[in-house]
């Protein structure tokens, strides 16, 4: 009884609209020709494979992607005879060719058909999302194709397009595993006691995760993270010798997977009523919720994930706190950090991903955190999917701590 | 409390013994200095990592292993420094960078120190399980250390021994999946009842690999494969209609996953006294005990599996039965088809692999099958390791029929 998978109805429905999506990201990406060569996919797989092929293959494959002079697109699956059945039951390609013998004579004739301008291949210097082909089958495509090695090109931009920008049923994936987390949020709220150490408030949260046959979208060792203050984020997994007493906070970041997509969410309690809470938290935690706010109304297609990133951390410094050490959001989909753009600032590590643009369709999350003198360190996380307009919240924002007393 | 999973302990100790025979493995393929390159392992793993590193990485890293002039091997991990203090603490390495900025200067200065004569990479053509190294990464190499391009060659060789030759404490492993099989075997032999169908047997094995928390060394859909005479072995998956009656025969091919290792074992049953076999029956299973036995002699370390598999195949022939439509038997490892040579026969299909030789301690299944007249398909399966002198059985091969009367 597992939740954690996508059931195959919606996996198809989510290829469906990916192959939908396809001939406007491949006229985008000026690439005429996707070709995903794969082989032994249980064993080195391609990701891209799950968004528009679904399934694994054994002996070498070829699933290919042709943008027609008529701007029609062309699907064509050349697989192994004993895959191809299954193949044709997914009923996503125009074409299933199931070869005896070899790939290669099935795989010239297509592209002779096609008469492709440029082959876009799964290869990235600098994005491990984008190169799923191994260094042996790219030599094997070059021996089988040998006129066509210089029309390849790296399809980055198509793979990082087709896993940024979700799909309707990808949306409403990734809601409900929101949903589901803060359901589970406010379960726990109630069993929230004085005298619970960190391993035990985690234990927890793992109690209703399987419960209900969920998964984790990070390390179930640190999901959530559970901190209990004074304490500063992100760096130490829970300990037993931490324990909530009167007046102190606690903070988790929390994520779940609901049929294969996932939730990042941050929220914060505070252990007695509001009137206890000093101002020296009040103003951090303010600052947190406010900077989340204007972060979101920041965000808007085409413009690049480091603007936004600066808003919120500028506006921090502003109200006297280092800035954070971490970009202030990430994509989300298959799991919690899902690569391509991200809020970034123009850090080194962060490379060519924060100048990278917003699009409709992706999904971020927006974390800034402040450490305060006396109380730790405060944040929250919420989760936002960018529309024509901005971005609309994917559950309700935290407006406040949640009190327990 | 997972069985199926390697325990650190137990693994850091595999790796221990990989890396002692690493010397003679790279000298066996005349190659100096192996580096497997890789980087966000979780999602683009390469295989050969879990025999001699453990874990999974994020940013890129290098993993040096370089014999000296002394022939003593020098073992250099370069990772993000995040990473370097979970490496260091496994104390299998004889130094561990952990990198701030990039890995360019420490894998240009090492390799300036280290002065190799040949590279190899994770790369190969025909062979998926030495192809770990995406085409991305090797475009990083070329660009991160460009002086050394044209010392760059397939590591296939050392991937290959590294994964095929067992350590003595992989064919423990391996020994305890095989006698757990047959515990399993022997638990179902006596809950075995007439007028019980395929679906319902399989069910009986499920539960009895879940209450003892073991994994399932192929898919669970078919594994085991549960056929119930008179019926060909192979193509089906089980069927709630095919149903045990008086005299038929049960036969099936069940592997289970035992602290990451495999077993892969093939048993037969008949509903009836010995002496109600029919001749026809008795002769088949006769040849099926008899062609392993023959095939368990022939093989010895330095002979290619072809040779083999042709002595047990020619001898079915001679008893007048149709050749078997498959090798006579794979190797078995971290999983139930583990890759590399086989004893196969000179098909097309099974490209160069039947000619590797035969080496000790690879653990190899033998697995003849034959298919009669009134009595459906009539195979077992049997598993043996190589030893200097020959082979030896890891659990006592089958006789005849398990009876059920």
């Amino acid at each position: 009884m597992s939740e954690a998978r996508t059931p195959m109805e919606e996996h198809l429905k989510i290829i469906q609209e990916k192959h939908d999506n396809l001939p406007k990201i491949m006229r985008n990406a000026g690439i005429d020709c996707w070709i995903i060569f794969a082989r032994e996919t249980s064993t080195t797989p391609d990701s891209s494979m799950q968004f528009v092929v679904g399934g694994d293959v054994v002996l070498s494959s070829a699933f290919i992607f042709a943008l027609q002079s008529d701007k029609s697109l062309k699907k064509v699956a050349l697989v192994a005879n004993f895959d191809a059945e299954a193949m044709r039951k997914k009923r996503i390609w125009d074409e299933v060719i199931g070869y005896e013998k070899g790939i290669k004579s099935h795989l010239k004739e297509k592209l002779s058909e096609i008469n492709p301008h440029k082959i876009g291949l799964n290869y990235s210097i600098d994005d491990y999302s984008a190169d799923g082909l191994t260094h042996g089958m790219f030599l094997q495509l070059q021996e089988t194709i040998p006129d066509y090695r210089n029309k390849f090109t790296s399809a980055r931009k198509i793979v990082n397009a087709i896993r940024s920008n979700k799909s309707q049923t990808e949306i409403d994936l990734i809601r409900k595993a929101c949903e589901i987390t803060m359901e589970i949020n406010r379960d726990i709220t109630k069993q929230l006691r004085l005298g619970q150490n960190e391993l035990e408030i985690q234990q927890m949260f793992h109690t209703e995760v399987e419960k209900r046959g969920l998964g984790f979208s990070w390390q179930k060792m640190g999901n959530p993270a559970v901190d209990v203050s004074p304490k500063e984020f992100g760096h130490v997994l829970p300990q037993s010798n931490n324990v909530t007493v009167k007046n102190c906070t606690l903070h988790n970041d929390f994520g779940i997977l609901y049929h294969g997509y996932g939730s990042d969410l941050q929220r914060m309690w505070y252990f007695g009523a509001k009137e206890d809470v000093s101002d020296e938290l009040r103003h951090a935690m303010d600052t947190v919720v406010h900077g989340i706010r204007l972060g979101a109304d920041a965000i808007k297609p085409g413009i690049p994930g480091f603007e936004v990133d600066k808003i919120v951390r500028e506006y921090q410094i502003f109200r006297g706190y280092d800035e954070f050490k971490h970009g202030l959001g990430h994509q989300v989909g298959i799991m919690a950090h899902d690569g391509g753009g991200g809020l970034f600032p123009l850090w080194e590590r962060y490379r060519d991903l924060p100048k990278m643009n917003i699009e409709v369709g992706q999904v971020y999350t927006l974390e800034p955190s402040l450490r305060t003198k006396n109380y730790g360190s405060v944040s929250l996380e919420e989760m936002v999917v960018v529309t024509e307009a901005g971005c609309k919240f994917l559950v309700p924002p935290a407006e406040d701590f949640i009190y327990i007393y």
